[in-house]
């Protein structure tokens, strides 16, 4: 028996999100079913860092699975890749150890929001990137990010559907890049929660409108009251851009 | 009455094709859908500059349809758009005299055909690239361009499916340009033959893969043989950039 990760990227767009649903095309019922191929028939389950919502990408989401089949790890990659559908790429199998998992080992993890900030809309870019169409103030919104900095009660930037009892997170970083009509959060944390990435570039966009100022985060993380930050942004400009170990 | 030219960007992804089919999604049938309630019910014919197939994008393709309705240029765009789905956007609207005609005033068109050149595919641009992971020398390429320039028949060039009886066309600029991972072929002339640009990218690649010497292009024109060109390379690498008149 050999515990493999695997390191995968896929286009959310056509899935119902990552985790497995009675209906629907999602990614690891996906990934499930051409193991369960590979596997003659044996279902086999695989557990992911954490599930991502329909229409979110991933670039290094990591799951992790046992199998009992002896193939080399370069192999693996190759194999699967030839059976998967086009939106779904695994980047990198290896072989850990049984104490490793995908969620409770990984240490910090790192997750992109892009926004395409021109006056048009790009139909080749419009399932990859939130089109944001109005002025934005950069250096407020690149204040208020200082903001979110370092160990906070993040019950504000959580749906209210998150059933996690513990809400203090830690972000190590979170910085906005500015490529041409790209704009890109880039944040890293200890870890999220249930639509955390999305509240807090939401809520960012307000700062960058005008709406709120860059000091109000501090009394919107303090509330912790999710009414206070602003609204959740949509979810197809979301990456999971990678997990540490 | 007036006669409007409208010029269109779309995603080829999801379409089977530019032209309306008794079956099928199409780029015309959806825009004339949206037109025929703008009429209340009336149906409305647009006419092309001409036709992509399945797969294949536009940046900036040019319809033209006349009308009864009174609504500014402007306000044909956002009516347009609002009720058009994502992957079809209109770009321009202009009103021009009835003796325009979207196929036979165009004095020339140019096509873009996209390459990525990585290692690895890429799961967000796999409908909007061609992947190509093999090494390509891109100075017999550059070379090989210069034969098409100027006029010549395309018989070689183009599908055994095409009917045109006159297939001497006017090639302008060949170039191939590098970005990084990313290769454009950008290619303007009088007007393309089917499945001319795909044919010329596909045989490109070969000289580029070294199957090919750059001077044979000019005996592959001569010959005007199909079979002695390249293989047709795929749909999805293809934008209609733009049509000038």
């Amino acid at each position: 028996m050999a515990r493999l990760k695997v390191t995968v990227a896929y286009d959310g767009t056509d899935f119902a999100g990552y985790q497995i649903q009675p209906s629907g095309r999602t990614v690891q019922g996906t990934i499930q079913s051409v193991l369960q191929k590979m596997h003659k028939g044996e279902a086999v389950q695989i557990s992911a860092s954490g599930r991502t919502d329909a229409g979110v990408h991933a670039v290094g989401q990591v799951f992790h699975f046992d199998t009992e089949m002896n193939i080399p790890s370069d192999a693996w990659g190759k194999a699967l890749n030839a059976m998967l559908p086009g939106d779904i790429l695994i980047k990198d199998v290896a072989e850990v150890p049984d104490s490793f998992h995908s969620r409770f080992s990984a240490s910090s993890k790192e997750y992109h929001y892009k926004l395409l900030v021109s006056k048009e809309p790009d139909v080749f870019r419009r399932n990859h990137m939130f089109h944001y169409p109005y002025p934005l103030n950069i250096r407020d919104i690149q204040k208020a990010c200082g903001y979110f900095l370092g160990t906070h009660d993040f019950t504000s930037f959580s749906s209210a559907r998150s059933e996690v009892a513990d809400k203090v997170r830690m972000i190590f970083a979170l910085e906005l890049l500015e490529e041409g009509e790209t704009l890109t959060f880039k944040i890293k944390g200890s870890g999220f929660l249930y639509n955390m990435v999305r509240i807090i570039t939401g809520t960012l966009l307000e700062v960058g409108q005008g709406k709120r100022k860059p000091e109000e985060i501090k009394a919107i993380i303090a509330g912790e009251d999710r009414a206070l930050a602003g609204k959740t942004a949509p979810a197809h400009g979301l990456y999971l851009y990678q997990v540490n170990y």
